[in-house]
């Protein structure tokens, strides 16, 4: 939709007024995005500003995981070569899932915390080194401010498409679920810090909490603005003022967003305070379900009025210990629904005759099948809005980054219930799944998440595009953003007001 | 919109799922309207509720000033009969205005305070015994129990909708601008206090202060809140405890609410944190102008390339002193464009030719004609949002109420002058118009401001009608009410944990 198309501004147009020139037609975005899932979901966005007439260049790295390169699907790409493989990015990935899934379990304390700082580490250095080739890059950067852009949209998860965009003098907008702790949002977006009512994620806490939860939620919010104010002076600040060639810090740079597109909404969130220019975009990828493939809608429609239960771990884990994969496979064969699976490794000796293996699975498809009863899910972001778009309660097993918090928040709305990857046995999983799918608590509360997801003003993606469309069309939206980014933190929460009242106070006693 | 008529929704029907009872396709809605321009604005949110279908009951007392209570509007109407005449509420509201115009001026400090104190304590007196008429009405709360409304839409500018709404256990709705020093809505609806950068209407600040203001604003914040509950413990609390029958507050039965329609945007407001229960509407009355009466058109069309000037005072003001009417009427004459001024007193005589004198006047479609150069206004939000909406700079003369608070919003964003109602010469009168004329900043600054107002998802009315429908099909809307409602307010600002915090801490070096 461009703001030409709609009535009240032809009605403005019509008397004479120049608003033109705002008004966005076919305009030029640069994205900036992550790999793996977030890359599916930013591709959603993709999609959408292509059909819509945009040009849109994409910025990637020659080691991608999942990014096309091969300008075969409609937009521009820009690959950076980078000084390490897809094998070496690969490898950092794979150790961090065995960090997760089993190190993690067995190590002991020091040993976990020196595997998981050995692995931010190099994390950090390849994005430190696709940083400085992008930055390097005099022809590219010359190039891309000829082009000039309308806007750039980045995805946090990967540092320095908000350094690009200000390089480029580009408004940016940040797309993301939520960072740990929500320290992003809240110690450089400036979202409101209410503690008392709003779990950091990373916590595992409603909005209700008791007085030591709310103890340590706080000490949480306060520990984890600092360690990212640290982790950017160690890693980050020295190259960003470099780049920019002014002093400034990582979180001062994420903090000059127009936009926040978070891809949630009130159907996960638990109530809280939310900025002007913080936007509600959950389950921009969600649609009814098309046909299954043959064999499979005849395999589904074979399980009678047992139904049949979905399962994923998602695009990343590609195989499991046998062990675990035995004890799953041994759960699922307990059950009389019939069981598609989607995994890549090797066939489980205990898999039963109601479950079929399958190396992918069109799951949107599938969770919105009638005769879909409940969803094994590692809780990514993605499939879990599936999952709450079409109704269908979960067995959550997270493994890691946000998908314990994404879990818990769905065990603690009553539409999953939430096991450990590593400790959950046979009959565990099996209990799950007999209880989501017979115990009418877990389904009546999906279908009021579904409800809530559904009855919106307007649909999560439309959503997306209208205030990316704004942003351009606006250039910018620096009339959205709280004055609290040019306070000190100690101003922005009136300590200073505080401590000069007390000031007072004190003084007042003494000569009295 | 109905749910039922949205594309996803009839999706989920197709799979048999049993939303419908959550759909709303006419409703019942039950109204607790304030009078005069409070009046004007609900009542188009009534027109649109009764165009879609729905029933509209509208309550209001026998000595209303501006509510047709003849039934000829297609709404409900039960008047309740309250022991005070028309002419009685008419005299409070005189001497209100006397008080804001006159007295102000003319009274010392404590002449005034005690002409203030006798007012609010004659109003409340009034609006007691309406509330106490209403609960007495046995047969009528009865009657309105048994009518099942959906809804209560209440102004809480006038109390006891929300009591009543609790009384009838219904979902409720408040609609307002905003109320003094926002204490309504940051007290009792748990808006975020965050008066670093939010200023208190009432101060007269931006969100940019330094830190005398950021004193001042914090202290008024503290302070309008304790006195929010200090003046709801004299006069409310036991009325509304009395009536459920347990322990409340006003403050506690207002946050209640399930919505909170604010007839303001960005357009108007500084950025400032939101509440998922808090949605904008300001300007749901504002369209595109229609064609003038011919004689008015006529007299608009001799303005030639100098345009005309629109002055309205607003409903209430019906006579200014003959010195302030001289005063203005003299500045209107030196001015090239005519003057259209809607004013009910005797004719000045220094009235100019160029200057007109309406008993009423079109006062939407004379602002959205291309002649009009400039708007003198009290600084109504009606009004403001017509000028707004259309783009047409002001010269503001607030008078009182939320009027200096509104104009000095659209002066600080630089799309009007304010003058002082009281001091202001003929000649101030006269430059303030000949600088929003001719001085392209004014004007530049309200089209950034119109253009900010019609870029939005959805109309300002379509937006409550979507919002109303809402609570009426989801039976409520407490999944977007924040926890911070059920902590106490040491709790919710976290002053036990960080006084435990501290403590630890002071235990630990006094151990050391």
């Amino acid at each position: 939709m461009s703001a030409c198309g709609r009535a009240d501004f032809c009605f403005l147009l019509l008397l004479g007024l120049t608003l033109c020139p705002l008004c966005v037609t076919a305009g030029k975005i640069l994205i900036w995005p992550e790999d793996f899932s977030h890359w599916l979901n930013i591709k959603i966005i993709i999609d959408e500003l292509i059909e819509r007439g945009h040009s849109v260049t994409v910025v990637t790295q020659s080691a991608t995981q999942s990014i096309k390169t091969d300008q075969s699907s409609g937009y521009n790409v820009e690959v950076i070569q980078v000084p390490y493989s897809k094998k070496d990015v690969g490898d950092i990935y794979a150790r961090l899932l065995k960090y997760w899934m089993y190190d993690l379990e067995n190590d002991n304390m020091i040993q976990g915390f020196v595997k998981l700082s050995e692995l931010i580490n190099d994390m950090f250095e390849q994005n430190h080194a696709l940083c400085r080739e992008v930055f390097a890059r005099e022809d590219l950067l010359e190039k891309w401010r000829k082009e000039q852009f309308d806007v750039l949209l980045t995805d946090p998860a990967i540092v320095c498409g908000e350094l690009l965009a200000q390089k480029l003098n580009l408004p940016f907008i940040h797309t993301l679920s939520f960072s740990f702790a929500r320290a992003m949002e809240r110690h450089c977006g400036k979202l409101p810090a209410t503690p008392s009512y709003v779990p950091a994620p990373g916590r595992l806490y409603t909005d209700h909490m008791d007085f030591l939860q709310r103890v340590n939620n706080f000490l949480f919010v306060v520990l984890t603005d600092i360690a990212f104010d640290l982790m950017a002076v160690a890693k980050w600040d020295r190259l960003f003022t470099e780049v920019l060639g002014k002093p400034t810090t990582r979180c001062e740079t994420l903090g000059k967003a127009d936009m926040w597109l978070i891809r949630t909404y009130w159907d996960f969130e638990y109530p809280m305070p939310l900025l002007p220019n913080f936007q509600f975009v959950g389950g921009m990828h969600c649609k009814p379900a098309k046909p299954l493939p043959k064999e499979m809608a005849d395999y589904v429609q074979s399980s009678g009025d047992d139904g049949i239960v979905v399962f994923s771990m998602g695009s990343m884990i590609k195989n499991l210990t046998k062990e675990r994969a035995n004890t799953i496979a041994a759960a699922l064969g307990q059950i009389p629904q019939k069981v598609i699976w989607r995994y890549t490794g090797e066939k489980p000796e205990t898999l039963a005759p109601n479950t079929r293996i399958y190396d992918w699975i069109p799951q949107n498809d599938l969770l919105g099948h009638p005769k879909t009863k409940a969803f094994i899910t590692h809780g990514g972001n993605n499939g879990l809005y599936e999952a709450i778009f079409h109704g269908v309660p979960m067995v959550g097993i997270p493994l890691f980054s946000d998908q314990p918090d994404n879990i818990h928040h769905m065990k603690t709305k009553g539409a999953a219930v939430m096991l450990d990857f590593n400790k959950m046995q046979t009959e565990d999983l099996k209990q799950a799944l007999v209880d989501v799918i017979n115990n009418p608590f877990y389904k009546e509360n999906i279908m009021r998440l579904s409800q809530i997801h559904h009855d919106q003003p307007m649909k999560p993606l439309d959503q997306a595009i209208f205030w990316i469309e704004y942003v351009m069309r606006n250039k910018g939206a620096m009339h959205l953003r709280v004055e609290a980014h040019n306070l000190m933190w100690f101003q922005q929460h009136s300590l200073d007001v505080i401590a000069f009242l007390l000031s007072v106070i004190a003084l007042v006693v003494y000569i009295l």
